[in-house]
């Protein structure tokens, strides 16, 4: 790789410069491209091949494999960027499976004209998120499109994991009386893309929550090997995650209002802008559906990691409300959580 | 599958519709578009599960991964479009490693206003390629971003594919005396998308080679189980492959033009826009590099393939024109063929 690094081109890219189409020709600024910005961050064997696709050994006989394509906008936002999002969103769509999230692929499409600098906080934030996910970037591709084609940048990631012999999550599994546990705060990715890219101010500023959740779910296997189902609400919200299980299930999702942990400032946002934060994104939370005699143990284990501390049981299964989601509010009364219609807000992800 | 198909919508999709802000929304409206659109043409065990990941049982110690996006513009283009584009790019990295790709994930990233007639054409097309390349679609994504903020359709696809034990290619197997042979006729798609684009018209049209070689790969290591490496020319064309090989193993690659295959309406249109074909994309050919002594019985199977039909011996590996790529001219003379600098053409995949 040194020997690919010192190849000494003609034009070296400057701090002030910017992406151009020549960056996308698949010719000698694209190499660059790779060799100056890509290989030093992600460096790694099957990387470093600089084949089309990389070759992985891999150790179990079932894999889990996710992809997801990131257009949020604003690109930076408090508490994240594009960069980590794109990974954390792949890491966690794998690990809500059971499955240990080893290797991801980079997608960039990027906007002739986004500088450098942004493009090189992006690979920062991409490195660090990765490293701090245990996953290697492994194969890639860079497009560059014209001016006004696409808006600075979209990141698609997949990812594969490795699933242990014994684990089988899914929808399928989920009975009556299981518990609905959420491993912490809702709304806060979503509501921090709406205020900044608004340029609302609160006085508890927002911040995202973007993780990566394929620690805390091991944990979670080791604690309650039975966990019947995982997923984290990200676009639609805790309401839309559980009316796809309320649809798959065919069962009914009671919650209760008293329950659903949410920071202050994002209550305060929610209430102020007249957002039901059961519909609004999270980027670092997940649902777990576990059978009621574990749900103690699970969530004592969930607080114990440092990204499930305000985990909570917010509501159980029940077989009479046939494919609904329910929330009993702070009042006592009942209402129906329905799937969100209308569009509430575009590129939150 | 069938009740999920039958939830009775209250707002179904006409046909003179558009894609909406709210497809992309993660709601109501994105579970329809996956249950109209998506799941009738790619249905699968695994797609039809609709978690966020796909569980896969691989029977193989080894994987081969890869992933591209797909930009190109017109998204209709004589012999392919969008769709099958995306197909064929992705089956064709994996394939290169030598392996059987198998499982492609889905990632479309939509202008709000995309006719639906259109997405479904290209929803069609994507069915038809996968079904012909022996691949399933077993995850998904979908974005719809604003007017504006992105050229009609842009797609992901990351492929997955099993290789066999005794599989191992790779530039860093390429040695001096090895043949280069490519599958057939150059320029073929590249030119297509830039005559279509700039709505040039040519007695003989143009069509571009989007096609799957996967099944060509398998016929090709069965004839020669040695072959050293194989890539598929794409951006950046036949030039820039082969000086990545010469970039990474230091040999020079030196190329007979007698000996290159293209078709007439490509050269005479090559001829007329002053474009040299070595630098155009393909998208159906691969070149292979193979030892002197059995690239005869390689050409012969490749030839006996319907993609290998005008195969060709077109150069060989040397150890003195050290990282140079060089084609000796009809008349004689020799040149270098550098990689390619400037921008050629943007988003010809």
């Amino acid at each position: 790789m040194k020997d690919e690094m010192n190849r000494g081109y003609p034009n070296p890219i400057a701090k002030q410069d910017v992406v151009t189409l020549a960056h996308g020709n698949g010719g000698k600024f694209s190499a660059e491209l790779i060799e100056r910005f890509m290989l030093p961050r992600f460096a790694n064997e099957h990387l470093n091949r600089l084949e089309d696709q990389a070759t992985l050994a891999i150790s179990s006989g079932r894999i889990a494999f996710s992809t997801d394509s990131y257009v949020v906008s604003p690109i930076f936002f408090p508490g994240g960027d594009i960069g980590d999002l794109a990974v954390n969103g792949t890491v966690n769509d794998v690990a809500m499976s059971g499955a240990r999230p080893l290797y991801l692929s980079l997608a960039l499409i990027i906007e002739e004209g986004l500088p450098f600098v942004d493009l090189e906080r992006i690979l920062d934030s991409i490195q660090k998120a990765a490293r701090l996910a245990g996953v290697a970037i492994v194969t890639g591709d860079t497009k560059v499109v014209e001016r006004g084609s696409c808006d600075k940048i979209f990141i698609n990631t997949s990812g594969i994991g490795i699933l242990a012999d014994n684990i089988r999550l899914g929808a399928d599994r989920i009975q009556a009386g299981d518990k609905i546990i959420i491993s912490g705060t809702l709304a806060d990715h979503g509501m921090t893309i709406l205020t900044t890219r608004n340029k609302l101010s609160f006085e508890n500023s927002l911040q995202s929550d973007t993780a990566p959740l394929a620690d805390l779910v091991q944990t979670m296997l080791s604690a309650a090997p039975n966990i019947h189902a995982l997923r984290d609400p990200t676009r639609g919200g805790v309401a839309m995650t559980l009316n796809e299980f309320a649809q798959q299930t065919g069962l009914g999702f009671a919650l209760e209002e008293a329950a659903l942990p949410i920071n202050d400032s994002v209550r305060g946002a929610c209430e102020i802008l007249g957002i039901d934060p059961l519909y609004v994104a999270n980027e670092g939370k997940l649902i777990a559906v576990v059978r009621a005699q574990e749900a103690d143990s699970l969530l004592t284990a969930m607080r114990n990691h440092p990204l499930g501390q305000q985990a909570a049981i917010i509501g159980e299964v029940n077989a009479e409300t046939s494919k609904l989601v329910t929330l009993t509010t702070l009042l006592g009364a009942t209402r129906v959580v329905d799937i969100p219609v209308a569009e509430q807000l575009p590129r939150i992800c």
